[in-house]
């Protein structure tokens, strides 16, 4: 979850309502009021009082210790067209990927310096991978935020650039100069690959969802072992899955006509 | 998503931002200002200003033509404790199931008379199925749904058997007797099959996820052409991973000790 650290609390109901569920992280299997009232600055009576008008709607679950994010907050988001749409088109083609392939498989979809995935299968032959639907990583590090950065919009890289580029294992590329001539070999070549950027053990090869500018609005990737994983064999794999989920999406916002 | 009709448009500014976000439905991509008014009830300025409020937070998102559910949704829906916990514990065996079946298999947890789909890994082989992530089916019809009554608690079954078992195809079970009987013969199997229950042409096999009480939490299933599918072949791998992810559930909960 991006960080939404505000110096005050909002003053308007909507503003901390939203406050107190986004101070839910994804260790949190629940909080208790005191809890969340420590994280949020928000006063016990007013905290108490929206937690109720919250778990009425489901959007929250009164437990004997605390509250936890309910299941209607599940269902309306599993509702964002953008995220659905992706997920919806891409699915048999991760499917096939993850037949033809056994590891685990990645949809993911930019979202400001960071990539948010969107789907994950989990391959058994492979190493466990830390990601987890709905959870982000820097898009710096990671083949399917390569992918997208190489194929995104100017703004997307310069963004990651005036960010800085995080080291999150020896061998993460940080030099801004590198990373440049990283990002033109995945434009020349189609793919990404990733060896042991964002964990030591695992890596990647990722490709871009171009949507009719060709512009990347998603990736695919296969995650394997680093020292096990023929990244070179298993691209042309992964460009196919990806190509085949540009099509569909290409040919859903396309006018029918007669 | 539930159906949350309501006389009246709530007074709260918690309760009108609610019902604007649960006024979008699964096949709306966005909706004008008009719409959503249309929808709630709730006067154009004051959806406008709540709007605005709900943009600031990426709940949801500005188009030029209307309105749609955002990131963040999608991002806190991921967190909802039950279902993430459930779906991070199955996934593995999910992925093991797919993979030896090439079937479709769901994932799906009990909503009052429905079930809700945690996850799906789409099948090539079988027929297109019409359930999505975070979508809803009524539970008699499906053997997800008959698995979780005939192993859930007395009051769930109450309340499908209280609300009448509809008619969704010619094969659909709506005598309570029969029904009843049909609960029995899961309960001796261990498995729940539905053959042409809630879609023509299509078949599945199903199996409880229990907790440490002996109760089903969760189901998980194959679904594939009724005309094909040897549900009794395929039951001991349903049932197979059903068990491998109540182990891991019931593992969690234990207290860990010495």
């Amino acid at each position: 979850m991006r960080s939404t650290e505000r110096d005050t609390v909002p003053n308007s109901v909507l503003g901390r309502a939203l406050t107190l569920l986004t101070a839910f992280r994804p260790g949190d299997a629940e909080l208790s009021l005191a809890e969340l009232c420590r994280r949020t600055g928000i006063p016990k009576a007013t905290a108490h009082r929206l937690l109720g008008e919250l778990a009425v709607w489901d959007v929250v679950e009164r437990t004997p210790t605390g509250v936890r994010l309910g299941m209607r907050l599940f269902e309306l988001g599993t509702l964002a067209p953008l995220q659905r749409g992706l997920r919806e088109a891409a699915a048999p083609f991760l499917a096939d990927l993850f037949e033809a392939t056994l590891e685990t498989v990645h949809l993911a979809v930019p979202d400001g310096i960071d990539v948010v995935y969107l789907q994950k299968l989990d391959g058994r032959r492979g190493p466990p991978v830390a990601s987890r639907i709905g959870g982000r990583m820097p898009a710096h590090c990671t083949g399917v935020g390569k992918a997208l950065l190489a194929f995104g919009p100017p703004e997307r890289l310069a963004a990651v650039l005036a960010a800085g580029l995080r080291r999150r294992t020896p061998r993460t590329v940080v030099a801004p100069g590198l990373f440049d001539q990283e990002l033109a070999a995945v434009r020349r070549n189609g793919v990404a690959e990733e060896h042991e950027e964002s964990a030591v053990g695992i890596a990647c090869v990722a490709a871009p969802v171009l949507d009719a500018d060709g512009l990347a609005v998603a990736a695919v990737s296969i995650t394997g072992w680093a020292n096990r994983m023929d990244t070179a064999r298993l691209a042309p794999a992964v460009r196919t899955a990806a190509l085949g989920i540009s099509r569909v999406l290409r040919s859903r916002d396309r006018p029918s006509g007669p």
